[in-house]
């Protein structure tokens, strides 16, 4: 058996605060574009039986006890008492908590004080720019009230998070000169309503290379599983290359079904890390073999545990609990067929859990 | 051990009436551009172990036996009686077949007989295209000649069935204006040989929306595993963003090497079905892994048999034998490590065997 | 357990004359944009760990022995008798090796005489320009010095390479025209630094079309995996299409992680050979997946061992090693539980290990 410590989780949100009934439960399992086909339900995915299977005896029930039970009694507790009870099960002493999802949700210290753990923020670049927007007059009050606020972000925050645009970066990978930001902030503000969200390209770029410049690392969100289409991290590419000996270390989340492919480039590039988590609550018993496959070519001080977890504490719970045996499960075979020592494997487990998390966010410089 | 009940093969074409020779075996066994590498045989892949592997004893040999000595064996007892046998053996209870492959192939009704099954049929669009085309001396007749096919269609078929073109999809996916469809069916009737075959990609989505507008489910054929290139179901986003909600079901039928992206567009879209099937059966002994990825992200409600077989009696009995074999592993080996609970996975194994293709295609209305 | 006969590795280079360090060591370890990223090591790698696991018996050490251990023992026997030592333990009878990395490389017959095995030549063509553009000074010179020296390769070496160049294929597949190549060349040679790279599409096309014409088996280097980015085959297709049916033999080396999609070429067109190694020493514990998803749909009268080692003879030992490990365990799992017989599995196991490549490079002809 390989022992791994308590975990540090580097891409989660807050929870919700609201009981929820059996329908936004389910909504909430699954990104999804409409609610479950007729004759089907949420929970026949590997997350819905994950969520009977780690989550149920956290709240006292027996492992599979059927959706409906498994709801009664998250409502017999109320979601308070739940949240409390999956999150200090799941075994994470840190969480790093993307503070820019919509929604009534817990923010750090409530979620630290929940689950008996610390807590750190990632600012979401794209919500500093809105936030701006929302508050300045004219184009030049917005960029300098944009640039205090990364200013700002970074004194507090352990990270910056950017969506990883694909259109953002084909123009060309370089930080835009001040004049393109300029003009694009114009187009931006004329056009929007307010609380409306920045997309434009060069505003992005502008974004992730004041990130950059910032020394902080930089999350990048690649399109999550579940999401719909590609996360392709090729387009990524150059502005990889960009940043490159520039001191700025660029970390990938999300990526599957790509995430050979974040491997590959986290081998490639020293500044470079991959995220070994929010795909894997989802796929539930099949985690070992995802896990497996990031682990055939990424450098085991650039792997990173994620839950990707939010609004439902089952999916932080889930999250850690999965990759927890996965990680397990493949290394002690490992292990236990000679490829691998024993040491090693529990090194490596201890790296990815949580070591190669606290070295690169610095966090014990901070907590 | 999971107990799956008899199957439904939601896409498979009838079988050769001919008897066949070593070397017109060996070119059915492997879809390829041309025979067998100096030196090689068709018999040395997956498809064709499992033929040995799952065949043979339903002929009466051992298990492995050598192809000549199959191919004897089969000749022994006539293209009739092995189909029969080979039929009979797999455990299907149900064939949709779909009529439109070229080739001196049984229909539904004599696959039904020999295979002492249920079959129904499912109408390629292409086909109807082309027979309309055959038929009608002016655009204006072929235009009304080709409703009135889909419309009679619809009510004896229990689907449709479509290339899923790139090039097709590229220029937009919503339904052509009928001025733009008049267009392109004159520039079709005008250059075509008698029995050409329909590559107009305004043609090929006024017939996806057709089909649409039947209001029976849409089987997608992506470029089959095998067929060289790629089978991205990335080019279909928006034909099925833009089908959402309009009550139609899609099924994506193929895309190995690419079916985790399937199963993603399975899970999120409410009205997208994925195959799990086709590409099984050809991955003999490596399919119980393709499975696993397609259950990964894939809803339960949502993934599908088929067998993908044609020609030959041997694929739709590989198709079947490997794929219940390869789910029985899986959900067992998920069950035995207490992922999941026996009787859910029962259950998942019941619907993606038969239960979900009965729903989707309203079999018990029909049968 | 499967017996595997002594190896045919169809793709690696020579090795390094000299000393290393560990920094040195460690930089030819992972090919890598940079040195690892602080608080990481090459080392925590699964070719890390490979070379720990398979290297250091080899070396008198106990299997696992610490990186430092490691060198230590290494400069204490020195590079030559470590060199020795290493190539002897692998199991490999026969090298390819591909002359025209840069570096004080060992030679095919240094190879040889320190593997105690037969070595071969592998020509690659950008070399041959590069080194006629060195030494002639006009066009027309240029492009007879290169037709002559790639005729003279071609009765000495069993095989050509080319750099598989998406662009060089993107304006068309075909062979360019005489005045196209002619003007290319003269571009090129007018802007060439002494010992420049030959990039131009058009070049590298024809330097692919002449080795069609010599009738030796073309290696198409495929993106090596860790290169960054993908390594997809589709840009391929054209050129497979258009040399089809000439006699040729097309080698994809590399495609991981599309080695899927390399399979399925080799599935679909006859002249079509997939690598079986480059990559799998470099997954270490993991080859065994990697090995099994290109067992799913290719040949296996068309799968070929590698070890894609150079430099380091670290990385012809562990190439070897792992593939031997992997192939005995994947077959045997699927022997021993009865999808394929026992003799299938050793017969097919000799096929990738040395039979295959023994026949497309008809080595026993030269040897």
């Amino acid at each position: 058996m390989i022992e791994t410590p308590p975990l540090v989780d580097q891409h989660c949100h807050g929870v919700l605060r609201t009981e929820l009934g059996l329908g936004t439960f389910e909504a909430q399992l699954l990104p999804s574009a409409g609610p479950p086909a007729p004759g089907t339900t949420s929970f026949d995915t590997q997350a819905g039986i994950a969520v009977r299977r780690w989550c149920a005896p956290l709240l006292g029930l027996e492992p599979h006890a059927a959706p409906v039970r498994y709801l009664a009694r998250r409502r017999e507790l109320g979601a308070a008492e739940s949240a409390r009870l999956l999150l200090r099960g799941s075994g994470v002493a840190s969480y790093l908590v993307d503070t820019g999802e919509a929604g009534d949700l817990t923010g750090p210290k409530e979620l630290a004080l929940a689950g008996d753990a610390e807590a750190f923020e990632v600012v979401r670049l794209e919500l500093l720019a809105e936030q701006a927007a929302d508050t300045s007059g004219t184009v030049g009050a917005f960029l300098v009230n944009l640039a205090a606020a990364v200013h700002h972000a970074g004194t507090g925050a352990v990270a910056f998070s950017c969506r990883a645009d694909a259109a953002a970066l084909a123009r060309g990978p370089e930080a835009p000169a001040p004049g393109e930001v300029r003009a694009a902030a114009g187009r931006w503000l004329a056009g929007r309503p307010r609380g409306g969200a920045v997309q434009d390209p060069v505003l992005l770029r502008h974004l992730m290379w004041s990130a950059v410049a910032s020394g902080l690392p930089l999350q990048l969100r690649l399109r999550a599983d579940g999401a719909g289409g590609a996360a392709d991290p090729a387009p990524l590419t150059g502005f990889v290359r960009a940043t490159a000996g520039l001191g700025t270390r660029l970390v990938l989340l999300g990526g599957y079904p790509y995430h050979r492919h974040t491997a590959v480039l986290a081998a490639r590039f020293p500044h470079v890390y991959a995220d070994a988590g929010a795909a894997l609550g989802r796929t539930g018993a099949g985690a070992g073999a995802v896990l497996a496959e990031l682990l055939e070519l990424a450098p085991f001080g650039k792997l990173l545990f994620s839950s990707g977890g939010g609004r439902l504490p089952e999916l932080h719970a889930v999250g850690a609990l999965v990759f927890r045996e996965a990680l397990g499960r493949v290394l002690g075979r490992w292990a236990g067929d000679g490829s691998w020592s024993w040491r090693d494997a529990e090194r490596v487990a201890a790296l990815i859990a949580a070591g190669n998390a606290r070295r690169v966010y610095r966090l014990d410089e901070r907590g």
